[in-house]
């Protein structure tokens, strides 16, 4: 019964008894700590409106595209899931939805949505194509309680710090009304996510660096100006309580350029001039430029990186990005971010988190580079790796070089509101399996892992974010 | 002692106790279900011919490259163990083996062979030094009973289809032959194998394209008459049965050309002027024009890539291909394949199956491909993972972000022909033990996992090879 | 408590009961076997002149990187760590250490600095920021007893071969004085360097390579002195009782020029007239050279390859190297070897070992060619990758394929002395867990098992290493 595995107290959790039984003690440790959430996706305006979710399709799968895509895997297009602009009944997605369901077998999807469905929504029917229109109306029954409300929601999650991403320009109007709203109680903060803005191929690119400059340019065109007004929002966005600003970029290149190159780039830029060699140095410049920023304000710098954004055209050209068509690459972090670390990297106060999707790059990079540098943490297994044998393999990758002390803490990343108590509760139960492998083989000592699980779910993400 | 391992019913089951018990159940579910062999290199005229195997050394040793590379890294040369043209005495290879049997502990083929040697030709004797002669005499005397020749032992391996790879000039009159056999009741099925016809840097590949115009062109010249002749080959497999295309690529990489640039540069091909770029160029065009072809006539596609072929020269140069020096080399698909995939990558009925020797790109690039392209699937662990612990970690590696629905099913791509069962049964085996530990850890219900194994094993090879 | 961890006669062993069990068995069949060390960088003057060792942070402290660094990560200046030139306080050091010791929780390092402690130097207190200055004034004082001094360790150790790391121009007189010394018995051989005569971008090249034509060129002048100089010092290694020559390098590329080319490009390169890539060109041919050498005067060839050595500029300039920022990057053997193997590769008694700090290789290239080319070993895991759970990746990636007889054994590579017998051990335990889940799941026999260990502890480097 899904109901059954969504409860049971050891699920995720080694086989091995004595091993189980370690990992029950760390895990109780750490189980009903608070979520601290530094990186992720949630709308603010879910939040500062508080409105009732929408329908249970809407919810919980037109918009994960951790489930669209798998389901469009087996022939369903995403049209009927929900995605795009032609009209369709919500109740027919989630019928699509049940009868896909068979498919997430294994999957942390499927980990993460049965935990929604049974802890969160309090859902006891099988999930089968027969009970989709059952539970569909319980879920619509559900969502339109007064507990079930975002903020209602975000206490009994137990979140006490929620970051969104959010884009420079955003005037952050939805933060601010949220922070001084005196019924509100939860921490929710911004991140400044330029990425648009920096890399020159972004469609619209000219248009969006035109209106950044007018908007908080202080007056000044050009390169001067583009470097000012990215400074004066980052300093919005830390006056609106911002801790981060995060970069998804496709390979983790940095260069140093003079203001004179670096300018002549920009201009040529502007007018569509460059080629895609100078495309790719003068986001290699920018990156370098954001850790300066961020060695000045204090913003934490992360790093998303190795990934072909929106690989199907005819997808992304229907149905925009996000749509699940996102693949990982080969990425090296060594050699590109050397420019970067010579000038930065034991900069006190700096601090560079990157994250992969290349597992290959866990023991062989970014262990030994988070290993020396004071600025650098290991960020968290991510994305298609955010999930309980990924962690492990993280865990067993970067601990006999690194520790514990230089990983940022898990992440969620998720647009996905419902699935954050899923999302962490998975990761606290994989920390604590390997953990107790650790202390089951005489590696580590019991007291001595008891606190390094409170560190690894609570302390880290708090230092490391400076939170 | 060797029989007790190959048939102790535990072999290769987890050894946690609660895991094992689970992992029984499952593989008692699927133990004894047919065979599909949907990618292998047995030659169909061991089948329609029938002769009884020739002597141990020949059937066992000599032909399977897996052993005689170890061995031959022992110090042992090829022409010893039975290759080339020097006159050899097969008793002799045979002691040549035993005395190296101990190399191969831990290995994948010892396993098999192993489990060939008790549980196929029933063995009781011990493999050592001293046992060499009288192992080869049993062994001569079993293979001599009728109960050992080809059509009898596909039989009793309760084999239900099995795919040869084929040139494509072959006639494919020994599948003809028997298929027209009444008194055989296998399925036997040609696989369409145009590397050779494709790659401008095989060797031979003028004479071979000219005989394939002169063959199949249909009175057409040059690069039409070339694409005519692949079509007609193709649909001359399908005709005797084929379900599947497979291709042997050193780099998976695909560009879409127009007919003028195709045209120009295998007119260049054939009077040997392509420098090195521009041949891999066409290859990449005919890898896409191949998936065309199967959009059209849905032969399914198979790629295995990343191999550098026959690394040392002079074993090539003495004694052939596939002598056990091909070595695998760092593989991408994201990039390579995103021409391919941005025009046929959600046709619907297009199947394309993809093979790599490098584990790192499992869980980087192939599930996150098969997790949204419906055409796109996993192929199963190949080759040098072809093995209990390369398949439990291919599994951990692919399930999480892909579930279990876009993977190929087992295929043992083996030319020996004894082996099959004992590779099928590994599979069997680490899929049983891997799903095991899911079931434990609470991740997948009893009853779920019972029904994912049947399908692994044989409802997906039917589903994903068209069977 | 620390001292029940480095004393637990199952630490590092699986928990599960049965697999426990067995590699408690195979783990007695070699625990207390001699320690072959065949690579490593103890100087030989701790053992030639056996003085006290000094003072416990710079014993033990300040000259390992493995520990700098990761405390460094935490922003401890390496200067307070006592590297570089300014003064500084040894017990401070010692307390800087001590308050940072919860940092290497997990992590190889703990496991042997914890056994050096309690095992060697028989520590009973545990190691707390408040315990600093009794456990420093513990080890000054047992660093006195004539039992500490490096002679009398190294017999207790059991060390039976104990390799050093040697300039190629060094006299070796450290060594002749220690073999000629009939009071020590131990076997200590040194081991030929020459990366920083090879690699014409190593500071100071120019000037060395003079110096060794000077001395060891037989009168010969330009690339004809360079190369007979090398030959030569070879051949003084060799009387000198050196088994090996080790290379590092960044890419492990070779290339075959002939005396021309070669000697057109030595002479720009002293004049400092030679772009990157013919840079890189000549240190590939001069690995191609070196091979062949071997292959001709048997010294053993051993590659470490695949880092970006002196990662942080700075911290070069102001500590110099092996201060713990070298960074590994992705590393492909197969096709950059291919010209040294095409010519050497099966060549009897030339013996190559490689070694990677890139995992991905193991099982995709490392695997496939030192299970096929008679002269290839895998090397052991290296440098990061030489912890517990590292060394079971290790096998379970390359066993599958190569079994046993091709891998050299453990290499501690270690400049702490008093870390060899952990290191050992820790190998020793993590092969017997490995080993012990190949009996549990039924794949090798115990009996088979116990030769096995016996040959990876003991026979495999001195049959890898011609000792």
């Amino acid at each position: 019964m899904e109901s059954d595995l969504a409860t049971d107290p050891d699920r995720l959790l080694p086989s091995e008894e004595k091993t189980r039984s370690i990992a029950r003690d760390l895990l109780a440790r750490v189980e009903d700590l608070p979520i601290i959430s530094p990186h992720g996706h949630v709308e603010v305006a879910t939040l500062s409106e508080n409105e009732p979710f929408p329908d249970p399709a809407t919810l919980l799968v037109s918009g994960d595209h951790y489930l669209t895509r798998l389901i469009h895997s087996s022939g369903v297009s995403l049209g009927s899931l929900g995605l795009g602009t032609e009209p369709h009944d919500p109740r027919e997605v989630w019928r699509e939805f049940m009868r896909a369901w068979p498919l997430f077998s294994g999957t942390a999807s499927e980990y993460w949505l049965r935990s929604e469905l049974v802890n969160v929504l309090h859902l006891d029917v099988d999930l089968t194509a027969e009970t989709s229109d059952e539970v569909y109306d319980l879920l619509v029954a559900r969502l339109a309680e007064p507990d079930f409300r975002p903020r209602s929601l975000f206490e009994q999650f137990g979140i006490e710090v929620l970051a969104t991403t959010d884009d420079p320009l955003d005037d952050l109007g939805h933060h601010a009304a949220l922070r001084s709203d005196e019924t509100f109680t939860g921490r929710v903060i911004p991140t400044f996510r330029p990425d648009a803005y920096l890399d020159v191929t972004s469609p619209g690119w000219v248009d969006r660096v035109d209106r950044l400059i007018a908007e908080a340019g202080e007056g000044l065109v050009g390169y001067r100006g583009y470097h000012a007004a990215l400074l004066n929002r980052r300093r919005h966005f830390i006056e609106n309580g911002a801790v981060s600003a995060d970069h998804g970029v496709r390979n983790p290149i940095t260069v140093k350029l003079g203001p004179v190159e670096a300018q002549a780039l920009f201009d040529r830029a502007r007018t569509g001039n460059l080629d895609p060699f100078d495309q790719e140095r003068f986001l290699a410049h920018m990156l370098y430029e954001m850790a300066r920023m961020s060695v000045e304000d204090g913003l934490v710098m992360t790093v998303h990186a190795g990934v072909l954004r929106n690989h199907h055209s005819p997808t992304f050209a229907r149905f925009g990005p996000d749509t699940g068509h996102d693949i990982p690459i080969a990425t090296s972090f060594a050699e590109g971010l050397r420019p970067l670390l010579q000038d930065w990297g034991t900069e006190p106060g700096f601090h560079l988190v990157l994250f992969t999707v290349d597992e290959s790059a866990w023991s062989r990079e970014l262990a030994p580079l988070a290993g020396f540098y004071p600025s650098v943490y290991l960020g968290a297994p991510w994305w298609f790796l955010d999930a309980p044998d990924a962690i492990r393999r993280f865990r067993e990758a970067v601990t006999e070089t690194a520790g514990y002390s230089r990983s940022s803490g898990f992440i969620d990343d998720t647009r996905a509101f419902l699935s954050i108590p899923a999302r962490h509760d998975a990761a606290r139960r994989a920390e604590a399996g390997y953990l107790a492998r650790l202390v089951a083989e005489k590696r580590v000592a019991l007291a001595r892992a008891e606190q390094v699980i409170v560190d690894v779910v609570s302390e880290a993400p708090r230092r490391v974010f400076k939170l």
